[in-house]
């Protein structure tokens, strides 16, 4: 019955195209017959089965390992063989049952696939913690794997001392470690026009979260006597074929900007920078430079071609909204999302994620009627300074058709708005910056789609 | 000039055998030439070479991207090719330059390596995360990668309700997300006698911390309605071939343990449990069952193997000290450690990590002359409960001999203490639960060697 596998299943199966569904942890219901599926179905709404009968039985039966009456529900039996060694994956990677959850491009939105987008299975994904392999890709040129002992970064421009840094001198450096998200400026673009993406891998997915190591700029620029009058701005230039440069403000590059080397406990991958990144707290990530080759200290903006021909807003007026880089608050209901089917009604755990370039998340409310009422949600710890937040809320489904949304509200009191509040203000010649509260439908027979709730 | 190159970089590229030394980041500094060296060293304490003359010159050399006089420092020249595409590698891996830093087992440690180590590389990782494929490994009896639609989990003995939870079960309920440490009670055992281990990676590298997904145990023990009265304790059982089974206290499974399937974002690693293993904040690692079968909740302890015969501590009475799981605080310097060598003298980082079983780290301190006089070390945020903690601190290295140690604090008052403060507890037949202060000895080569200092 693959027809009622795929229904009952967390996971739909991905046509290889741009409408796949979602990709979920690769675990399906395959392997339990359809009695044992109907006993599971009414057993306590927090699921679990009730052990059928005997439970003396069923017991003695499982600790001796002994198969008994296969009527009786069992957990999984012990192996009885030797197993895999050590160290047989000195570098290790994920279970061979997970490898559909995986980083998609999507065919066709870029003439290259050098200049396009990698988007990360937000709808599998837990906790804030963006595994290495997962962080989502955006290059302009393509990426590059440089080799770091001949790696060089320069700061020049408005300063006493032009100095150029090897991977060694940076890293003797004092150093810092944080966490933080990561947004691409164009994150959700898809969401101002018609409803067209089903997942949340490709509505959300431009976005990450890690642990990064690294010096303060404030250090740096402070080792190269930067001229405290003069300078007003930076700019960061990174090494591939772009010619990526973006303009940061003095007053952010001095507060928590950091020239980083490490994501997430070890040195950055290739895709995201390596060796050396700018990491640029609460901005679009295009911002956060990655192969960074040089910093210059300037006194106005340079208005490059990244910050001229993209990454800016077309406002209703016909001007161009430019340096508008801060990622306002925002949240999103990852499970369950679109392609997701849910099992059954009853109890449901809804999850999400919630973040704001100004600062840390305050509160988060989900509705499951479209945002007619809302409950508070609750935060996973630690709630950090730009930086996502894991919330949780429970929810018993009727099995009646549903509206799933999410509200993030951030410290500044900011909260996060409708897509037609958004649209008010912005009109509708956006591609950026779309920071709307979502909205998943439910059906009846529990599958979840992408609606737009005005 | 191999020899010069050895001892100039950060890494010794590793013999393969037990004594290897540490593998840090990849990083050395072959490709600078003698020259530039020279001129490398006479700079700014802080690291950077000042651009050798004509800054104008240089900064239009490098914006343009014109070689031009040899004798300039220069960044890395940008990219001038296509570069490589989004989604090249779906699940993404390091580097190739980062191909040392790896997991390694201890060949001869035990019989066979389905029964051993493999250390996580701590000399060359940065904050608290450790990537998942880095994270150590401890088996039994090897491990499985168990197919997550047929797993089942089993909640028995002093219940109401004995269950059967698929992982779709456990997967709706309510869930949490929290960041903690995880450390093998045999964690720097060979501390206890000579100092016959070269590196961090074999004297402390059986830690790792990760951000764990899953649901409390409490909530699976309310859901099955274990017997509070006479319920004082759960057995936890694993599904590999080992019969490995660990007795918790009701009141800590009550607690903070969680049944998990989620770390660091992904779901858990075949090797480190996938789907589910338990996590047992504080406690050592033999406690997180992996492969988790069963959980039976019972009146007394069960005295198992790995109870009695195992992870117990040899006392200087004669007697075998049971059921001391809990991780006391304790702390070590990952850089500079043992095997690597310093760069020079001048300005270098000292950087660490910290941790505790009994909650949060209060302070750390760090000692260059072998415990004379301690400065308190700056402590990365988040500080949490029961996770790593990350510290750095200033050093100006005056060239001569040195002796680092880091002494850790916890929030219940605890001290780190000395290797000898702990024998006169603990004699000299233990193997398990050393906690005491690390000791590294700098070289006037800048050669940093594993010492005791008493």
């Amino acid at each position: 019955m693959p027809h009622e596998n795929q229904k009952r299943g967390r996971i739909l199966r991905a046509p290889e195209n741009f409408l796949d569904p979602a990709l979920c942890a690769g675990i399906t219901t395959e392997g339990l017959n359809a009695e044992r599926r109907a006993f599971l179905r009414k057993s306590f709404l927090a699921a679990g089965a009730a052990v059928a009968s005997g439970s003396a039985l069923a017991q003695a039966a499982t600790a001796s390992g002994f198969e008994g009456d296969p009527n009786i529900l069992k957990p999984t039996r012990a192996a009885t063989t030797l197993g895999n060694p050590v160290a047989m994956h000195p570098y290790g990677m994920p279970s061979k049952y997970e490898k559909n959850l995986v980083r998609r491009q999507s065919p066709g939105l870029t003439q290259v696939a050098q200049a396009s987008v990698a988007f990360a299975p937000l709808q599998g994904l837990f906790g804030i913690i963006t595994p290495n392999g997962l962080h989502f890709e955006r290059h302009h040129q393509g990426w590059q794997d440089i080799d770091p002992s001949t790696h060089r970064f320069m700061i020049n421009g408005l300063v006493k001392n032009p100095k150029v840094y090897t991977m060694d001198d940076l890293m003797r450096m004092p150093s810092v470690s944080r966490m933080h998200f990561i947004e691409c400026g164009a994150n959700t673009a898809t969401e101002w026009g018609n409803v067209a993406v089903p997942t949340v891998q490709y509505t959300h997915g431009m976005l990450s979260c890690c642990e990064f190591t690294g010096v303060p700029l404030s250090v740096l620029l402070d080792d190269c006597g930067f001229d405290r009058k003069r300078g007003k701005y930076v700019l960061a230039e990174g090494g591939d074929g772009s010619s990526m440069t973006r303009t940061i403000d003095m007053e952010r590059a001095l507060d928590d900007v950091i020239v980083a080397w490490g994501m997430n406990g070890e040195m950055l991958r290739p895709e995201n920078g390596y060796p050396l990144r700018l990491v640029v707290p609460g901005v679009q990530g295009v911002s956060w430079v990655k192969w960074l080759r040089r910093i210059e200290v300037g006194d106005e903006r340079w208005n490059t071609k990244d910050e001229t021909v993209h990454y800016v807003d077309l406002m209703p007026d016909g001007q161009s909204r430019q340096y508008t880089s801060i990622q306002e608050c925002k949240s999103v209901i990852t499970t369950p999302s679109g392609g997701q089917t849910l099992l059954d009604k009853g109890f449901n755990n809804i999850s999400g994620l919630a973040w704001s370039g100004r600062g840390k998340i305050k509160r988060v409310d989900v509705s499951v009627d479209g945002g007619r009422n809302w409950r508070t949600a609750r935060l996973e710890t630690p709630v950090l300074d730009k930086c996502l937040t894991r919330f949780n809320i429970d929810w018993t489904w009727d099995g009646g058709p549903a509206i799933l949304q999410s509200r993030a509200i951030d410290e500044t009191g900011y909260v996060q708005p409708k897509i037609n509040q958004l649209r008010a203000v912005r009109g509708s010649k956006s591609i950026y910056h779309n920071n709307a509260i979502q909205s998943w439908k439910v059906a009846e027979s529990g599958e979840v789609t992408n609606v737009q709730v005005y």
